[in-house]
């Protein structure tokens, strides 16, 4: 809504913020975008915390009269997000488990179901929930650099992507690509990213947040709610899908997590990632 | 079929050609091809005289034996149709609107689901319903003028586009293309809509009506019947969704159209229309 | 697996081969990859007893151990499968007719279905069938020869393409390509073939062999467990389409092939094949 309720004399703020410990949000109400910057050093890893954060933003900005859009980027060099957090998956109880789980179907559910307008300002590696933070905005604008890459590599750890990642991917890039990457848990170079039309545009690195913000214009140029009923009309299957079938998939996780094998191999990813630090 | 019946001893006439107010058909019975040609100025806007006379136009040659193709154009300078005629939805009975809308569903019952060769040579340019009558067809050749352009804006407008518009936009262009254009009302100008694939083709001008025609010799050197069956197999899923549906959208449409919010939009519209003239 | 149950004391072989009348099957057990061969002059026609031995030898490697991946390719010069074989749908009897259709969907099934890496290295051209084999693998490669082509022709000669060969056809290059292309029951050379998404990869073809080999090794890198069930989440639809239809589809095919119009035109088609050569 373009001119928000306000009590009469009072001057219009012309910015609201909050952040907690994670991600930090500021909302132009004068544009009526949000900002919304990961700040979860090292890599922005999709904690329980900060999924609920995640969620929780989300939701304000959604119930925010003032809030049309929101831009999605990281506050830590060189990294998008890293993706799901292995320390929730590893050594935890079933509860544990469950709670994390939740949280990211949450988290998903909120943003690829979002009313807002949400791009994606990709401005270092995304892989795995990373990429799928990126999938699940109406737009993708990724650094040009080479170094940065973005991907469902969960294969890569022996891991399956959730039938709800798969379908989120395979609505941006289509089947064929969709298979061949998700079996290769392919990390896509964002030139590649590019081509294969998993992100919608490249630009160099200082222009990234002045391109998502023309964007960003671009989309709210049109009236809010026709532009949410198309949205919602184009993702409501895939939506449904895994709000029919979320204690199932849940279910599905903890069963698989629970494995010793997994979890072995998660544990000695994790201290892989030790060594490397 | 190459040798429709003829009463023995009469010359085989070399073309039919009927014409009511707003089309204009001819069909040369040599080559079995129907050229129909919008002729309802200024724009060839989609009204319930102009979609019944389509629907009309369609079964006949449908029908007709002699004919097995259809090349659709415009006999209007630089527009090819600017879809639903806008004073149709506007002040008007439910009993009107309902039947406004039939008319809609039925023409691209009709042109989705015809078991001849369609090809529209798009020569000018093609908003909204204008585009879904391009999109139903088998082939799409559009006149390289970055002037004229094409696509399903309705969003523009504050309208949300019916979901069958949409499955058979997705047909077409994929689901990450149609997504972005029906959100933004996207109207992409010819080069733009070639390079997304809602044309398949773009030529000259003054070579569209040559084009069209060696298109659809190509096509008619297939026998008819396994061509009919693989069509039909290919659109028969989001044709039955219409189907199935059809009292139901029929409804959502008037709900829609009946809203004070979205007349009075309408108006604005119609009379910003006016004033540009 | 990487390390088969071996007896102790015995060496490992290091490479086991069988090899019936239509199909050459060579395993490498080092690197756990099967190169298997058409041998079938004069154009690998998917003939009853050719896909009994495919069928078969599939199923022997998928049940091997030591083997996680296999190549198919050609042993008959400048052809990689011609397709079914049009002599087992002429003449026949109707329990003829059940047996090779069961045959050829058994033999999708258990290609499209495989657990293994399915690299096609398509050799020569491959129309219908043939064309099916490649798009049923997991990757195609194909000899930049333009005198090479690949397609679902069936259309050109008066047959439609059964509906699992549309839905894998569809899942390689999406709605568009697909209805065009199995509507004018298109051929295409291979650099169109590759622009089409229809081949994935185009190599000069002294280097095709290596080149497969090379792109083995890649598939082979992942883990094969989550490789395989993201395999699975992504082909189960279209696989269980058919399971669910598989005795409706055997119907089909003999009320279709039975009828007088389609036996003419496939005798008329064999004639042509023998005078030409």
């Amino acid at each position: 809504p373009p001119s928000p309720l306000q009590p009469p004399g009072l001057p219009l703020a012309p910015c609201r913020s909050f952040s907690n410990n994670k991600i930090q949000v500021e909302l132009d109400e004068s544009s009526g975008v949000a900002m919304m910057k990961f700040k979860s050093p090292p890599v922005n890893s999709l904690s329980l915390e900060f999924l609920t954060e995640f969620s929780i933003s989300l939701e304000k900005l959604e119930n925010d009269r003032a809030c049309r859009g929101v831009i999605i980027t990281s506050a830590v060099p060189k990294i998008f997000s890293s993706g799901l957090d292995i320390t929730e998956m590893c050594g935890k109880s079933m509860e544990h488990y469950t709670e994390f789980w939740r949280a990211v179907q949450e988290m998903w559910l909120r943003l690829y179901g979002s009313s807002m307008v949400t791009v994606a300002a990709v401005n270092g590696s995304s892989p795995a929930g990373g990429c799928l933070v990126a999938l699940s905005c109406d737009y993708r604008i990724m650094a040009e650099n080479p170094k940065f890459s973005i991907g469902l590599n969960e294969a890569q750890l022996g891991i399956v992507a959730p039938f709800w990642f798969k379908d989120t991917f395979v609505n941006v890039v289509g089947h064929r690509i969709a298979e061949r990457s998700l079996q290769l848990g392919s990390l896509h170079p964002a030139p590649e990213a590019h081509k294969l039309g998993l992100v919608d545009e490249l630009v160099p690195e200082e222009k990234l947040m002045e391109k998502a913000a023309a964007v960003m214009a671009q989309w709210l140029a049109l009236p809010d709610h026709a532009r949410q009923l198309t949205k919602t009309m184009m993702r409501k299957a895939v939506l449904d899908r895994l709000v029919a079938h979320r204690e199932e998939d849940i279910k599905n996780f903890i069963t698989f997590v629970s494995k010793e094998s997994i979890q072995k191999s998660l544990r000695m990813y994790m201290e892989m990632l030790k060594k490397r630090k």
